[in-house]
């Protein structure tokens, strides 16, 4: 049980983590900052958070947990702020979808309150931003990536994986590096993707009849580029090596498909789809590896 | 109100038409084939059927409306099969996913019977083939596409307009030709993206691993990667020269985001992604250009 919860950016993941705690009884007080305040005053009046400060560094002092969900290129300013607030022993986080540039970041600016942090990637979101949209079990049956600095605390580690399994969640621990290799695969690429492949479409003269004849394969297909620009350019920008490097593996799998297609080759043309809709068909979201299936 | 329908390829869609007609009491009726008899069986079996025939031949003769959905490379075979059972006045229908290749091949074997044929596609599916998939309702707020020739009855052109929309379809006239450059733009290349996705990820030494740390977009992203393979590669093939070109463009869209991720160019990143997330905002699914949004 937390005495006061500090979120600093109550939006969507921000939000939906003071109103999972509020729902677990995990807390008995919610403290929200926002750069915007008309965000913070939703925020109250939704009863996510129980008060409003005035600052990211006022949100934090008295917290014993604190939760920093701004955009991945806003984290190291706010450790900045935040630095002198936080208490000893409180548990620090972020929800950033990209976690060496937090690491760094975090290393630059929090010296001695290095041991607090504890990086932070619940594998959960919408495509709807902002606090109208926060829910109280968004990270539930979800998967969440904790990827610890070695000055990070262990008790607090273990806090952060505790607080996380309150919820709902289940806890993992990866390096940052690791972290940011697996998710350039398997999020930012798709994203990616979404967003080159919607604007292709629209660039086109017919772009708009086309668009009004999609089905809901394309529906589903397209549901991740109506993500956040903000949100995503700085994700893409921070990972961009890691996202490039999957592109390029991409492009090769591509090139795979307009060979058999030219060459008229319809049996590897149809092993080629057939080794994607085998993979895709066996897979199940959240099943580790070796665990049954 | 039809006499006797007569389905071709007794899975999904000749299923689910089947179910539908029933559904609406718009046929007496059903007499289904399928190549392999074990699913002729599982039709009747579910009651998607009423009787077996031992041939294509015969589940025409004395239908008054017939659905071929046989995937697109047999559709040519199956004409050829069925032409000299056609009744006068029956309105032949098929399924298919191109349509410039099911109307030559209708050109070239129907001779004095084409007047009979009207091409359609529904777009509407499974990720999951098969009869015991079928569902009366996978049509209805679902949009068909009708491609009649200059030669098809325009009193069956009616009738199949009018059985699709009792059956709760929005029903669309295009060319072939039209069709083939839309539906590369907003179904096949989607389907190709996704099943080159899928492979690029799957070839990677930790693939596995990266697979088992998805999340929903991924999930909803990749979902027509699980597509039927043998229905994808004909699909693929006969319109491959339009989904090479649209594949040209997505490469183009990729190439604009790469060099930006490179050039660190945050502000037209975030525009790039900014063009996509908007269009995607406002589009909606079944939204005719020009009608309300």
């Amino acid at each position: 049980m937390f005495r006061q919860l500090g979120v600093i950016g109550c939006g969507l993941m921000g939000g939906s983590f003071a109103l999972a705690l509020k729902r677990g009884g995990l807390v008995k007080r919610v403290v929200g900052y926002s750069k915007s305040p008309s965000t913070v005053d939703r925020a109250k009046r939704l009863g996510v958070i129980d008060e409003s400060a005035d600052s990211a560094l006022l949100a934090v002092s008295g917290s014993d947990i604190v939760l920093i969900s701004v955009p991945v290129a806003a984290t190291e300013g706010t450790l900045k702020t935040i630095r002198h607030g936080i208490e000893p022993g409180a548990l620090v986080m972020d929800v950033g979808s990209t976690k060496r540039d937090v690491v760094d970041a975090a290393r630059r600016v929090l010296k001695e309150r290095l041991v607090s942090f504890v990086p932070a990637h619940p594998i959960a979101g919408k495509e709807v931003a902002g606090v109208e949209h926060a829910d109280a079990l968004l990270y539930q049956n979800r998967q969440v990536i904790l990827t610890p600095l070695s000055q990070t605390d262990p008790a607090l580690v273990q806090k952060a994986t505790d607080v996380w399994a309150a919820v709902g969640s289940q806890v993992l621990r990866m390096t940052p590096e690791n972290h940011d290799t697996a998710f350039a695969a398997v999020s930012h690429l798709p994203h990616l993707l979404a967003f080159a492949y919607f604007n292709a479409v629209m660039a086109q003269p017919a772009g708009r009849e086309f668009l009004s004849l999609a089905g809901p394969g394309f529906r589903d297909f397209t549901r991740i580029a109506a993500s956040e620009p903000a949100v995503w350019r700085d994700i893409l920008a921070s990972n961009r090596e890691e996202v490039i490097k999957q592109l390029a593996r991409l492009r090769h799998a591509l090139d795979a498909f307009e060979h058999v297609m030219r060459s008229g080759n319809q049996e590897a043309l149809e092993d080629l789809i057939r080794s994607a809709s085998e993979g895709r068909g066996n897979w199940q979201m959240n099943a580790r590896p070796g665990s049954a299936r």
